[in-house]
């Protein structure tokens, strides 16, 4: 029997609720379809920050990087330790090391979820930038603490980086709807998004069968709003990455249903998969966390494992529940209860 | 009679059909309130552009400098020139130059205007920082047009930039319901946006009757869809404000209805205001676009001069129209209709 090797990083907060939940909707799909899930599970986090005064150990990456695949929770706790070093000591590495260069969120309305818009046929599928662009990290602060403090935040974007994300795009709208909206800011940022756009422009050429229009930042967070059946696949840096896919998870009914992966196209390092919601600590271990999110994640860990099938009963398994209406409406029903409901609907 | 001068930039595109219709508009509501208005127009364009090579003359700064105030229709025509000349050649400079570093744009649906949100009762009034952050133009490329080329873009935000703009939206969350939201992504950027929620942190002792929270942009953007009623304020750096009215445009049903004002709060120099559309080359001079945000920018430019009495009746008359079904669907009523039926209001 075919077996994978799974990280489990739960993380902060409902990272912990509904990885779980996930954990056993994935090995139960995983025994009805000959194979198994050998986890093995990460305590790092905010908690392990306070212990330790690191948010992973030195090692974390290497003993990542002998996994198939990593299923994350969710990352932060402010009050304990702030973000700005919670994300760069855990999450955003584990992206960048991996070179997990995109990363995919599809944005539909499940069955029975009611959105915040009117309108709800729109099948969305963003690609974001996940390792460079305006997360480098790279910056400073002078005169610090006086009337004349300045603080700068450099953007990077390489070649390589950017072309790398943009034909994953044009790939991904050819196996869709052929059509690639790519999201940029060139009107106010003349070097970084004009250099974007002239890449998409020339990369054009080579995928004559996908229909490419760029899109400025602002006016497309207005379409994703006003028009957002007009959109097939979209691809953008990792800043407007971040902002378009929560506003993507908010037409589609919440965060609670905004899946995530994190992938490395070339399969040179494991590939993560995480939903799209934060570790929400004032609903942490209150048995009210929307699993759905995480499941869905975990779905897409599948498929990218080549277990299709299994994926696909997964999300089946998804659809049905929240067409009974149950995990359908953001707050009411309880983790366990929706967990149950999709491991049922996967017999 | 007081007389006020005033500085007409059509621009480009619609920019010259809403902004002639604005015009006759304020003419007639200074005519009905005691005062008239000197108005003097200019044809910076990317037309100028392709006449004279600059998209304003050397001196045009320091002649509008002589103004009350500078009414803008909108600026771009990507075919003729791209919009990183032409935005840095005008639009830019001038919130630049005359120290406008708010930028005021309010979001609420007008009567009979239905938005693309099932939520219709919110009321907010975003706040964007209009001088530096994301928009110092800072950067530049190397190795340029190889396979190692790197862009780079520089985001500089300075204390007394951040301070005054948190300031402007602290006393605007007073004079409003006392809450004030402030938008950061500190948790990945972790210079320019730590450094802007210290200081809201250490502004927030002195306005202890304003409620503070801050917020991510991504969440800010999931919000503004999900919960928009439970917003006032809202102040957010260059780039992110920027995105944040568009959304709120497209929550309030659409670009033709959003207006704004990029105010100079000391009154050192003229304060200019412009629909938040821009000049959309596809529909220019067709007398179909929709004069409204315009109009409503006029009015914002009024009570900025101090008549409050007109800039209300104004409002009163734009408010009549919609409500009456004149202009409220995007696309339907053509320029002149609408224009009509807010002067006939104000008799
Ligand atoms: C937690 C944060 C750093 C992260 C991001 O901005 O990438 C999150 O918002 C996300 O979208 O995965
Ligand atoms: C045209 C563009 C440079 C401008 C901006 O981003 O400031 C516009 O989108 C706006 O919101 O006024």
């Amino acid at each position: 029997m075919k077996t994978y090797k799974i990280a489990l990083l739960p993380g902060d907060g409902i990272g912990r609720d509904v990885t779980e939940a996930a954990k056993s909707v994935l090995e139960k799909a995983a025994a009805r379809n000959g194979f198994s899930l050998a986890t093995t599970s990460y305590p790092w986090s905010c908690d392990y920050f306070l212990e330790n005064g690191s948010m992973m150990p030195g090692n974390g990456i290497e003993t990542l990087r002998s996994f198939d695949a990593i299923l994350l929770g969710a990352v932060g706790w402010p009050r304990k330790v702030p973000d700005s070093v919670s994300l760069h000591g855990l999450l955003l590495p584990i992206r960048k090391a991996f070179v997990q260069y995109a990363n995919i969120r599809p944005h539909r309305l499940l069955p029975g979820v009611q959105g915040p818009l009117r309108s709800e046929n729109f099948d969305i599928l963003c690609i974001r930038e996940n390792t460079e662009g305006e997360y480098s990290g790279a910056g400073g602060r002078v005169h610090q603490g006086t009337d004349s403090e300045v603080a700068v935040e450099t953007s990077i974007f390489t070649r390589k980086g950017v072309e790398r994300i943009l034909r994953f795009g044009f790939e991904q709208a050819r196996a869709r709807r052929g059509k690639l909206a790519s999201v940029t800011k060139s009107n106010a940022q003349k070097y970084s998004m004009v250099f974007w756009d002239e890449i998409t422009e020339r990369l054009s050429a080579e995928y004559p069968d996908v229909e490419v229009t760029s899109y400025h930042i602002d006016a497309m967070a207005a379409r994703m709003v006003m028009a957002p059946e007009s959109l097939d696949v979209v691809v953008a840096s990792n800043l407007f990455g971040d902002i378009l896919t929560d506003l993507g998870a908010a037409i589609q009914g919440g965060l609670g249903f905004a899946a995530s992966a994190n992938i490395n196209p070339d399969r040179s390092a494991p590939s993560m998969f995480e939903p799209v919601h934060g570790s929400a600590p004032d609903i942490a271990h209150l048995g009210v966390a929307n699993p759905i999110a995480a499941i869905w994640s975990g779905a897409m860990m599948l498929a990218h494992l080549g277990e299709t099938a299994a994926a696909g009963k997964v999300m089946t398994a998804i659809e049905a529940t929240t067409a009974r209406g149950i995990g359908s409406i953001p707050g009411r029903d309880k983790t366990d209860a929706i967990t149950a409901s999709v491991l049922s609907a996967l017999d």
